[in-house]
Parts: structure tokens; C-alpha cells; sequence
């Protein structure tokens, strides 16, 4: 009755919809991924807290949930996981951005791809990155995720010819008004190949670096 | 003395460094372009306003100079001028973002990619899209310009499974304020695949299409 | 002492006031609305929690109360409830915008339109959207309620020649900023014919679909 | 080529696509109203210079020009140019908005209403509004237009059983931010029955008044 | 240590230091009123709640606590405690801004006026306000007190002859971003003779209506 | 007809209405201001630029035009022009602040105060303000008018028993935003007794001033 | 594996990294923390709570707690802990930003520099900032704290010939926003010799004046 | 009469009082600087343009302008014109930066500093910026300008031990509002060491640095 389930999805768009979990109750949210797991590869719900997934996994079992990522996921057994299409470097800057990039990164193996974690690679210490510059510079894309000043975006951009993904993460206080400095940092970023999805979006910055790594 | 060209830029990201003409002087463009001009396949110096161009044009008669796209640039002729990657469907709402729109198609052309142009097929009139369906869907990457509420990004977005590119411009007045509006609706879309760069970037948008439509 | 209620509304604009619940004491209802009834044909509190509806009921039991609308409310029984001018369209974007489109819904109802559902038809998955476009033109009103990046009623408002009453919810989160992208998006729209109200006000919503269905 | 004129919205909308006059070339204009006047009974352009104006009249000498609402507009000679449903009260609240006022007055007029103009009656002098209260309230709908704190909507709206449309303006300077602040104040009315649309968008509440006015 | 109270205030100014309670705590609370009360003739502690008023009146009893108001105050017993300047009208608009209305009212009592309470008569139904209109007129000084779009100090300014402090609260949701649109509302009043302080600052209104009201 | 003269403005609040000048037609201002002298004892227009004033003039030649308050007024010659309730002390931080305090200052005048001005006395060299304190602290009323940082009136406001007006001017440059910097400072003000008007509104501090002063 | 720790930073940058405490888990901050030990003359935590400074000390009982300033740090003992050149003056405006004064004057003291507190001085009662002129004049360097209108820095900068850090707070309420308020004065500060760090920045402040001190 | 300079600033501050020329008109200037040039060893005006400064140089010829930095000064002629005391790193991101980078060096410059500049070294290419590593190590204290997205200040704080002062500039366009990104991304640094000035405020990042080399 309140759903429509966007089963024509996986036809148009490569995956099947993915579920926000953020305020859904945990009987939609069960009605919802039964539905979807009968004519789909794998199903993603982001933003789910522990309790909610425990509550869900207690009905759909053969449901996993990732705590940091926040993610909770299903995906068929197939004889081969993950496309053989390069790799997707995901750098962060501090560890407290971790939970954002387990986002990016779980979504993006669940997706299917190959994923290369490089983290706490902030530019107040920059030589922490270029110890990974040739890892990075091999990847298909990066996805760059960072909250207060948010400027690794850029230094990265800087760095490699292949697209770059930029996250900007809420962390921080005063100025940084929940997010928006480091967005903003890296919309008017000077390097040439950025683009940039919403504050503490990993789940965006895992699935656009994923139908890049596809082609 | 006063700039520090990049010449490794071309080894290090596949493209030489692009100029940003605004509130540069002509001759201090000049002399950057003469400089990149001997060490790169093509150079390219965007927001150009006509009479800057002219004068640069009589010392760098070599150099063309697009008006609408507010781009001069120049490149090498070699047998091979196109990628054969597929092709960028560049997507603007309005007649009114037509400009911002060249800017990308421009772009991404100078840089080597096929490019396809599809107008004024905004949102108010969404059967406009649905005529040009097939053209985008097979494209390898979308551009989607859009002013005003910036809802075209969202509405490909939804029909695609390639990453689309959203990029918002200043086009309207009021609570539009310079195009905020279009930039935040674009950063909170509910379809996946998209990412958006600054505000009246036409040429990040080109520029990150290139990268995708090379790979 | 400390209230006014404003008896000669009900004259002067066809309903008695609206009670407005968020940060009143019980007992103040209890009070207000006791002296509405008495005069009234219908008497509405809007934004009341659970626990406090439960605790005016035990004074007022012949009072109604609508969980996911946060409504309380009752009226009077007359032979015809619904005036037949048609019928309101309340749309919305996604599930988690329930809340708002009920708090529309059933402000509607009990002010005496007739009311149809079309729910989750967002533009990510826009065919949802054509399967009801009979039904939704043929209203006399719409009321168009989407968080995040708010783009529903612009795609309504092309395809409908009747006014649309937009409503943005604060659902998302990041660059969001608590409702004022999809606000923005909706007072920025360049299709005709649709006007806002405020961030998460199902209940101004309603209440206008109402004064214009029943001319 | 530029332009997808959208011939299709007068069947879908009751009126034919509104042209929107700002940074559009004259050319441009006069190539697309040729279009539009071939296929319906009424042609409209908004935000149109005089400049621009007169240019277009040199080649469509049968358009006419109000300088002071900045429309430009053809209308089909018909028996019958006004429906009979009943009147629009176009109130303002200073001599300065004129112009927004004179943008919705003469949209409502040409797309076929009765229009009452009650100008100069902002709230530093509130008998002013007293003096016309029986033609406010007899009317089917208000648009109510205001700058800087804009307050008139809010006294409007608690006068009159019958739907109101706000307009903010931009007039005013400092704490006004362009108008923002009266949009802040129309959204936020504690008045029922109010709806806003853009700042300093006329059209758009002159439009909107005509689509309730023909009910 | 800590702190340094201003015990030359009350030759400076008139009155003692005025504690702002918020953040502090009870001990400090209480050192800081033992040292001003051998000093002074009323000593006044704003925005305290319920259980810090109970733990600094344990050790302090003579100190009244005025819980809608948020205040604890202490005032010598004079023959004289009123000055006979007239008296300050504080009028708010809805039952909401009761707290936001007593604590200019509490403020202006102790520190020596008369005042009178005018509630609950905003612009939604505004013969509530006309009701009062001689008492308000004849007044030395009005406060007046508004959320949501906070029109109310508008209207009165154009009624009155005499100072009007207006108050914005932080009442309302969504686009009243806590009291920004009643502020920008009040600075932006067409009626001359307004001025404004801080959102929910009740204790600056009471301040300054008694400040004029001495004269 | 497009403007209704708010005639009964004198007697409900002791002065005719002023004009503002900005945004309206010379022809438009004398028809207002010479219906306003034939039933008033002054006339006053802010916010008229010379050329303007001077259009004026020449049909009404009795207009007086003050170039740095960029005020017109008209002034009918009675015996005593002053009221003799002491002063009001104008005092800017800037020797830029200089028009909005000049109109502060010729509004004041006009409408029968005694002025006293203390300019260029800004915190950043604050012993130019101390050299004036005893006239500072004799006056009636104070306004201030700061830009930048907007910090003058909290120390005015901290030296004095008397209300303080304070005046934000747009005078500064980037986080300045146009002057809502020294709004803020001063809406935050720790001193007791400062109330706001809008940013470069010295009309609305010299008004002001003079309903105080007047008492 | 989370984390990097820049053990070069003490080399490059003259102390160890500091450790943001805010987000992370006392497992990993003893693991940061005992690594770091092992390589550095002293170690500092910001902004750690209570509790979780307990949970570390029962694993590192050489840790010291500053349950004001929020700081958990370790030093090691050498014969001279302290350099001389001269001291770093810390004042506060109020009590209530007493935390981020001791924030600022832990990590200096920590870092190696003598500090004297001059606290509770605001502008609202400036004679207070005056008894202690001289001791200002004579630091080094001033780290100057301030909320709400944050006037203080402009202020101490007009008196002073040394540089001045400016650390806005939180400090308010309404207007303020958050400390906005308070920064934009700081940034805007017409005196010279000002710069500002991130509200409630209190580290910032410390370091950056320990960095001048060292000198 | 309009201002009072403050000749005692040289003493208070080690400086007289640098005039601002914005806004000043060309004899204000003049009488302000033959006063101060009495009393001073320097005497400095900013944010003068060309035509201004030609006025002013008629009467004063002994003063010079530098039409980049936008500064007109006069200097002493003494024996030893500069400190000893090491000196400033002057460094900017880009070459649209060079305005605000050259007010901050001439200003330094004329104040008595030595001054190294290094220019265009941005993050988008920072190889650049290690090429000048040495130099930028051995200065007693850096001044980073930049523009865009701010982020060069960051890099360079985690490189050296001495105290930063970052400038943001209002170079860019679309979400840079105006230098507000930069200012953002500067404020929120993650890297220790850095204090901020101004958009723009070439001026007073060079005062800063001054105060700081001095020591
Ligand atoms: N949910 C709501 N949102 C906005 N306005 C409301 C809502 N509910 C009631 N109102 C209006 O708020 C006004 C003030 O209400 P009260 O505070 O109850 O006196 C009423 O007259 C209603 O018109
Ligand atoms: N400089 C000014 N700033 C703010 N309000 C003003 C100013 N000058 C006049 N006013 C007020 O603006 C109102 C509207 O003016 P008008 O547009 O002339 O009808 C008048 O009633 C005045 O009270
Ligand atoms: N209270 C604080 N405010 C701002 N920055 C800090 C604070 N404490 C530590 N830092 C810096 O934040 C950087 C990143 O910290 P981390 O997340 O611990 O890797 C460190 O290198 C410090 O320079
Ligand atoms: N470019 C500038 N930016 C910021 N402040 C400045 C600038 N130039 C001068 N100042 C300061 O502005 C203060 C006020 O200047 P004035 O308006 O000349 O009295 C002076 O005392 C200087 O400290
Ligand atoms: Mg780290
Ligand atoms: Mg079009
Ligand atoms: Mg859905
Ligand atoms: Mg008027
Ligand atoms: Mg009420
Ligand atoms: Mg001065
Ligand atoms: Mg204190
Ligand atoms: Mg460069």
C-alpha cells in the first residue's frame, strides 16, 4: 500500500533500488527487501542503526550487516563476484571519517567491485600520502572522503588522471557547520576532474565510483 | 617571475594544465599559452570574454575562439582527433543554460570525446526528454545542466546506468540565489549515479565526462 | 486569561481556528478546544505527540486521534460530511515523507474534501509516476510533498492544468540543511501554476487544497 | 535547434508555454512567439526590457508592450476575453512593489480573469486596508504582493475565507537580503489559506490566481 | 577568582549587573548574587531553570523563583517600589511566546515599572488586538513579542505614537530557522519607531521599556 | 490613485508619514510630498540621490536637500522648533559610518531635537571615545552607528543609564556580508539597554531617538 | 591499521601530532597515545569527555586530566619545562567561556609557555579590562576569548603592540547562531594585529600563541 | 572636525594609524596623512585606486603608490630601514591571487620586514610548492593567500614550526560566495599552527606577519 517498489530498476539502471533506511520502521523495511531479493543479484538498505538490523536480521537471516558502514545487504552466491575492471582507490583523511568510508567502500564490494582502502592520509601530515601514490594513481577512481577543511580532494585531484569522487564528511565544529565547509572546499576545488556528492553521502561516492569502474 | 606554469601536468593527468582567463591580462595569457603551446597536444583557456579573446587572437592567430562557450583554444592536428570511447550526452533544461552547456560540450571536444547536445528538455515539459530516451540511455556518461530548481539531473538520473554529471547554473532570480537552489537540490537527488560540481562549471562538467567516456 | 481564542473565525474564514499543539500544555487544549466545540461544526489540534493526545482524550474522549498525522480532532456528525466539488490528489515523493502527506490528508478530510492517496511515486523511478496521471489530472487540486531534493512538484505541476500546492519536508540530511533545498527547489520551480507553503506543513498543505476545492 | 518549443503544453495545461524574457536574444524571442501565436489564443512573455520590447514589435507590430509589468503579449480577438467566475483582488503594500503587482494584474488579465487592483495598503497604516475590506473579501482569490517585512499576507489571510497567494518582493535594503525576508514571513504565517510563491515572481501569482479563479 | 562582578554597574548604569544564569553553576550562581545583594537594591538572575533556582534558594531563600518567566530576582522592601512614569504595555501573539512575554514582564516589574499584559492578539485575528488599542496607545513604551513570521510589531508600530521594543522568539519550524524569520521580519518594519533585540530575548525588551519608561 | 497618503498618520502618531525616497519617480514624490505639507508642519524624504532631489526642487523650491543624509525635507517655521527635553548623542565609530550618521542626525533635527555629534571615536582607539563621556552621559538617548565589527555600542551601552539605539552600517568588506556582521554584533550585545535597527537604517536610529527623547 | 600516526610531525613541526579526542574510541586513542610516548617529549588529547578520560587513564596512569579544558596529556619531566621568553596573556570575556580560556591555557602551559589568565574583563564593564592593562601590554603575545558579540579582541587590540589570536565561542543564544556571531566581529575587527581561529577553538588559540612565544 | 586621528597609536602600538582608503574622498585623505606624516616614521593607505592616488600625489609627491597592492605610502628615509629578525614567507595559490598577495608584501615591506615571495604554488600542482620547501622552512612566519578553495594554508601548516597566517581571497565563483569557501576551509584547518584574517585582507595578514618577525 504506502511502497511502490521500483522493481523495473535492475532493468533501467543496473541495480535494483536501493533502500534509505534512515526513519523507515523495520517491518516496511522487511516487506521491502523480501520483495526485492526474489528478483535481484543483491539488495543494499543504508543507514540502518543496530538495533533496526538486528530487528530485520531476526526475519531475513541471510541478511549481513556491516556496523561501521551502517549497512545491512544480501547478495547471491555467483560464480564470479566481482568484475575484473581495475580497482576503486577510497582515501580518507582522518580517522574519524572512518564510518563514511566503510559507506563508500561496502557499497561498492557489494556492487561488485574491487576496493583499495587507503586511510588517515590527511593533508596536515602529506607525506602519509604520496608513501601511497602509486596505489592510488593505478586505481580506475578514487573516492576521496574528508570532513573539516575537506582539502584532500584536491591535493589528490592534483595527482592522478583518472576521475575523483569527493565526500565531504560532517566532522568538525564551529565553522565548519556540520559538513558545509568541507562541501564547499570541494565544489570550488582548482583541480581539474572532481566531482562531489552530498555531506557524509559515502553511499553516493561508492555507487558513482562503481559505474565508473564498470565501463 | 609571477606564474609557475605546470608542464608536468600533461605527464601527471593525461591533460595540459587549463588556464582560468578570468581576471587574468591578456598578456599574461599570452605568454602562458606560448608556453604551453610547444609541449602539449592542446591548450585550453576558458572564461574568455570576446575582447580578451580578440587581442590574444592577433598575437596567437592559431587560437580559436568559441563565444557562446566563452572558450579559446587550440590543438594539434593529428589523423586521430576523437577517442572512440562511445560519446557525452551533454543534457541543459533550458534555452537560458545554453551557455554553461557549451562551455561543457566545447570542453569536452577540444579534450577529444564525441559529444551529442540535447536542449531544452526541462522538467515543465518532461515528454521533450522522453523523445530523446534512446540517445541518452546509450551514451557512456551524461552532463545535466540545469538552472532555476536544477530537477533534470534527478529525472535522467532515474533513466540511466551510466554516472551522470549534474551541473548547476545561476540562471534564475529570488530564493534561486545564484544558483544555490539548483546546486543543493542537485547534492540531495534520490537517484544514484549522480555528482554535481560548482555552480555555472560547465567545463568541470566536461572535463570529469572526458575522464569517464576515456576510460 | 492567558488565551484568546478567536471565536469570530469560523465566520470571518469558514472554519473555526486551527489549534496549533507543539509546546501546549494539556490542559490549555483541554481548555481551547472545549470552548471551540461548542461553537464549531469541526475542532482540529495540529502537532500533538501520543502522549499528550491520550491525556486530553481522557478529558475529551469524543476527540479522534490520527497517530502518523499527529492529528487530534473531532466533528460534529451532519448528514453530509464532503462537499462534492471532486476531489484533492495528495502525492508524495517518498515513504518517509508519510508523516507530512497524512497531516495534509486527513486536515482535508476533516474539513470536508474528498481526498485520494498516490504515494512514493518520486521522479527516481518516474513511471510510478504516468501510472497514476489520470487520476491526478483530473483532480481539482494537488498537493505535491517531497523532501530531499524536492523535484516531484515541478514533474506534477507540467503534466496538471489544475493549481499544486508544494510541500517540502525536512527529510534528508547533509546539504539538505532540515527541508531548504527541497523549499528552494519547489519556489525556484519553472513549471507554472505552483505555489509553497512552509517546510513540513502538511496542514497548510491540506487547509489551501481545501479552500480551493470547495469553489 | 536551440529551442524545443513545447506546443503540446496547451492541451496539457489550458494555456500555452509562458515565455520567460530575461537573457534571451530577440531573435530568439521573436522566433519562438511566431511559433506559439500560430497555435493559441494568447502569447506571453515576462521580464522583457523596453529595449527588447521595442526591437520585437518592429517584426511582431502586433504585440503589446506594458512597460511598468515588463510583459509582452498577443492576445486572440474572442467574443468573450473574461471568464465569469468572479474577481481577483491584487493587493500591495507600497507604492515600490507596483511593478511585481503590475506583473500579476496584467498575467491574470491576459489569461482571461477579472482583476481588482487595491495598491498602497501596507500594515504601517492599516485602515487603509479596512477601507476596502468588502471588495477583498467578495473576491474568489487574493494575491497579495509586499517587500521588505512583508506582513500583508498574514493580516490578509485572517480577514478572508477564500485562498491567498503571497508574493514577496525585493524591496527594501540591509536585514531584507533581497527579499528574503519577506518570503521568511509569508512562509511562516500564522495565518491559514496562504500559499507563496518566488520573490518578486508576479507572474507567478498572477498565474496561479487565474488557475482558481476559473474553477 | 574566576570572576570579576561589576559592582560599579549600578553607578554607572542604574542598576546591578544582571546574572545571566545559562551555563553557570549553582555555586557560582550564588557567590556572585551574596556579593551583589549587600550591594544593591534588586539583583536579578535570568534564563534559570526550575532545579537550579531550587538549589541556589536552599542556600539563598529570601530569592523569589518565576518559572514561566525563568527568572530568580530579589528586591529590597522600599516604601516606593514602582516609579509613576506610566506604564509599559507588553502584548505577544500567540500563547506560545508566554515565556519569551514574562520574562520582559518579571524584568520590568522588578526593576521598577508598571506593566500590562496584552496576550495572545497576533494578526491571524487581529480585531483581538483592536480590542486594546487604548490601553496599548495609551502606554509609555510597548514590547512586543512574535514568532513565526513576527508581523505583530509592525501593526502596533503603526497604531502607536510612542517607542516600540520588539521581541522575536524562537517559536515556529522549518523556514522560521529558530526566530530568523521574526527577526529579519522586525528589522525590516515599514512602520517607523521599531526597534529589536535579540530572538527570545525578553530580558533586553523588558530592560529597555523600563529604561524609557523612567524618563 | 496608485498611492494612498497616509494622512491620519500625524495623528496617530505625532509625525506624517515619511517618505522613502528610493525607487520612486520624481513626479511621484511631489505629488505625495505636496499633498503632505498642506496638513503637516514637516515633510521628510530619506533616501533621495541629488540628482533626484534637485528635480524636485525646482518645483518645490522650499525643499531643503541635505547631500550627505541624502535626506529632503521641509520644515514649516514656528517659533520654538526644539523641544527642550535635552539631547540625543550621536556617536560613529568611522569617519565612513559619516551618511548613516548624518541621517540619523538631520532626522532628528527635522523632527525637533536637540543633536550632539561625537564622530571617528571607534574601539580601535577607544580614548577618543573617553575624551567624550560626560556629554555621552548626559544625554537623553544615544544612537551609535558602527560598521566592521560593530562593536561601539556594547561599550557605550556598558558607560551609560540611558537607552542606546544601535545602527549597523554596510561599511566593511568579505565576512562583512554587507554589513550583517555588525548586525549580529550588536543584536548579541552583553550590554543591557542596546536595541537594533536595520543595517545603514540612521533614519530609523534618528526617529527613534526622538519618540525617547520627546518623553 | 585505522590509523597513521605522523610520528614525523615532531620533526617538521616542533611538537608531536596532538590527538583529536571527539569521536573516537578510548581503544584507539591508548593506542595512538602509547605510540606516541614512546617518541615525544609530551602528549596531548583534545576535547575528551570525562568518562572517557577515566576509561584511558586505568591504561595509562601517567596521563593528567583537566576536566575544564577537556585535555588529557602526559610530559615528560625535564629540568627545564618552561621556555623564557616571556609569558602569553589569556582573557577571557566571561565566565561562561571559561572552558575554551582553559582549553587555550592548558595546551600552552603543556607546550611549554608561561600563561597568566585574566578572566571575566568584557566590554559591558571595560574599567575591568583596564586594571589589568599593564600586564597585557607586557605579554608576548594575546590569546583573546570572547562569546556573544565577541567585541573583546577589538578592544585589546587597539591597546596592545603584540599580536592578538582571537577565539570566538559558542557563547549565546539566538542571533549568535552559534557562535557566527562572534566570529564575524573578530574577523572584521578594525583594529590591526588580530587574527582568529575556529570557534571554541581554544586549542588553536594556545598553540598558536606558543608558537610566537617561542620565538 | 569629521575625524579624529589617533596620533597616539604609534606609541600605543608601534604603529600610527593605517588609514583605509575606501570610501574616503581624496581631501579627507590628504589632511588625514600630512597629520599623521608630522608624528610618523611610515605612513600607509589602503585599498586606494589609481585615480584616487594621482589626486592625492598632486599635493603629496612624496608619497608612493603600488598599483597592484592598491597602497600609497611615505616612508622616512633612515639609516637601517628593515629589522634583522629573519624574515616573512609571502605565498599564494594562484596568479589571480597576486593583489591581495602584494598588499600583504608591500605592506610587511613598508612596515620594515624582509619579504620572500612565492607565487603561484597551488595545491591543484604541488610539486611546486615543495621546489620552495627550504625557504618556506627557514621564514620566521608565512603568509598563505588563496583563493578558490582555500586549501594551500593546510598544506603548508603541516610543513613548517612557525606560525601561519592564512588569507583567504574572493577569487572563483558559484559556491565560493565570495571567498567565503576559503575562509571556511581555512578556519577549520586540520593542521595546527594557523590563525586567519579577512577575505581579502591582504592588508592585515602582512600587519600580522610584522608583528610576529619583529619579536
Ligand atoms: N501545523 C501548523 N502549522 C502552521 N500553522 C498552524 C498549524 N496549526 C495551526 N496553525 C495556525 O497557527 C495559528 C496560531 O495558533 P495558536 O498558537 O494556537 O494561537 C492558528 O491560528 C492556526 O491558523
Ligand atoms: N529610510 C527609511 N528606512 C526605513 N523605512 C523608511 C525609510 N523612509 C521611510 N520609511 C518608512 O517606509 C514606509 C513606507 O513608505 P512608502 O513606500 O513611501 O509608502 C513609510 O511609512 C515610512 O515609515
Ligand atoms: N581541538 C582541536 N581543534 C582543532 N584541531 C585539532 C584539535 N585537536 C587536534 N587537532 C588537529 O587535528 C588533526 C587531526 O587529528 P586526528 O583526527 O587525531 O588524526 C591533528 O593533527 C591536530 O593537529
Ligand atoms: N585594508 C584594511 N583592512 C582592514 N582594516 C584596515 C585596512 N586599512 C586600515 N584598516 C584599519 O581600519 C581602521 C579604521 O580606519 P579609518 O576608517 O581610516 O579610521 C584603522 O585603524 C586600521 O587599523
Ligand atoms: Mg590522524
Ligand atoms: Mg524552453
Ligand atoms: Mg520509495
Ligand atoms: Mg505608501
Ligand atoms: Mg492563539
Ligand atoms: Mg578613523
Ligand atoms: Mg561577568
Ligand atoms: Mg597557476
Amino acid at each position: 500500500g504506502f511502497a511502490k517498489v521500483d522493481h523495473h530498476r535492475n532493468k533501467r539502471q543496473g541495480f535494483s533500488e536501493i533502500v534509505y533506511g534512515e526513519g523507515k520502521e523495520p517491518e516496511h523495511i522487511i516487506s521491502i527487501i523480501q520483495s526485492l531479493r526474489n528478483r535481484n543479484n543483491q539488495v543494499l538498505v543504508t543507514r540502518v542503526s543496530k538495533e533496526k538490523a538486528e530487528k530485520i536480521q531476526e526475519v531475513c537471516p541471510e541478511f549481513i550487516y556491516n556496523e561501521t558502514a551502517r549497512i545491512l545487504y544480501w547478495k547471491k552466491w555467483t560464480e564470479k563476484q566481482t568484475d575484473d575492471n581495475g580497482y576503486i582507490a577510497i582515501i580518507c583523511a582522518g580517522t574519524s571519517d572512518l564510518k563514511v568510508a566503510e559507506e563508500a567502500a561496502v557499497t561498492a564490494e557489494v556492487l561488485g567491485s574491487e576496493v583499495r582502502r587507503i586511510y588517515d592520509v590527511g593533508v596536515a601530515g602529506i607525506h602519509r600520502l604520496f608513501n601511497h601514490l602509486e596505489e592510488i594513481q593505478n586505481a580506475t577512481v578514487s573516492v576521496v572522503i574528508a570532513g573539516m577543511e575537506g582539502a584532500l580532494p584536491s591535493v589528490v585531484g592534483g595527482l592522478v588522471s583518472h576521475p575523483v569522487i569527493a565526500v565531504p564528511t560532517s566532522v568538525g565544529y564551529g565553522a565548519n557547520f556540520n559538513g558545509l565547509s568541507a562541501l564547499l572546499t570541494m565544489l570550488n576545488s582548482c583541480a581539474s576532474g572532481i566531482s562531489v556528492v552530498n555531506i557524509d553521502n559515502g553511499f553516493g561516492g561508492g555507487y558513482n565510483a562503481v559505474l565508473i569502474n564498470q565501463l
